[in-house]
């Protein structure tokens, strides 16, 4: 049985929402299933100094033309939100709680939560919206709120962003499969040559 | 008569040598020139605060997996220079030498600079090794020597450098296609999609 591909990405990241809608078929195709791991790419950037993409000077600009350019090429729906970038730990938070009981509805909560920042603009830093995405979706929005604020859960979620430090994912969308890494949305081609064949 | 496609790249992008390789079949294809304008990243850099990719932590690392496989993936011969990245500025200044009398030469050039730093391991921050590789694909190296210290050339680099920054240039590769800007050798498809049937 071949190894499950550890699908890292920050509900702030547009080019993670753009994975998001092909990971699970891409792995599917090759006989893989994937390990979702939300994090939080401001803990990252703590580290290596890295400025938000859209904060930077001349490449922001340039962001917006890609990330909507990127979305007709691929053909998924995606707008700039209002609110961008954002702080993503209620989203990630949200998505661990939902994981700690089924790890295949969390994925369900992920998507509908990019959907909701990516292609409704609603703003998934805040608690409240991100727990009506989850009610909107068959989670119970108090259940969810109280999980929040679950130590559990805020463990596991700095767990998970400690891990991500601790294993070099320092960008979103970043792939993991058998031990070799592979950075953005543009690299699932390199990935899918890898899941095909093998090393290259 | 469509408009020539612009290809900026620095001398010390892996990522543009990969581009460059490609760039005038690609444009050939679709009835398209092209004009080749080496820049300085390093300038850029000091406009928007950008650290280079191989000096990122943890991003610093994966670059090297990263700029290997994709030389495997698209079948184009890559390796990491022992020097990397380095100043490219007596590789851009040698390119505009040669332009100014020839641009067709100059692209010459500027495949057998970076095939020699990419390829080959030739340290191109090197005058001296300019000239070198200058004279071994048809230049007079003694005259090269003396370009790189001619203020028409020294000014023309700058100017170049200058119109970069003042078109939001900030990475290599980057390709200007009827205004349409595409950064990265990830993006030769959205290229190709925008070359092939216009706007999308």
């Amino acid at each position: 049985m071949a190894a499950p591909i550890d699908f890292w990405f920050d509900f702030s990241s547009p080019f993670g929402y753009l994975a998001s809608t092909r990971v699970e078929a891409l792995a599917a195709k090759y006989g893989r299933t994937t390990v979702w791991h939300p994090f939080l790419l401001g803990a990252v950037y703590k580290v290596n100094g890295v400025v938000p993409t859209p904060n930077v000077p001349l490449k922001g600009d340039y962001a917006r033309i890609d990330i909507l350019r990127s979305g007709r090429f691929y053909g998924i729906p995606i707008k700039v939100p209002s609110n961008f970038p954002i702080g993503s730990v209620a989203a990630a938070r949200a998505f661990y709680w939902a994981d700690m009981q089924d790890p295949a509805r969390a994925k369900q909560l992920a998507s509908a939560l990019y959907k909701a920042y990516f292609v409704d603009d609603v703003d998934i830093s805040s608690a409240e919206n991100v727990a009506r995405v989850a009610g909107e979706c068959g989670f119970d929005p108090a259940a969810l709120s109280a999980g929040l604020a679950d130590p559990a859960v805020k463990e596991r979620t700095k767990s998970e962003v400690e891990t991500a430090i601790a294993q070099g994912v320092f960008g979103s969308p970043y792939l993991v499969i058998d031990g070799e890494p592979f950075w953005g949305m543009d690299r699932l081609d390199q990935a899918e040559k890898w899941l095909a064949g093998g090393p290259f």
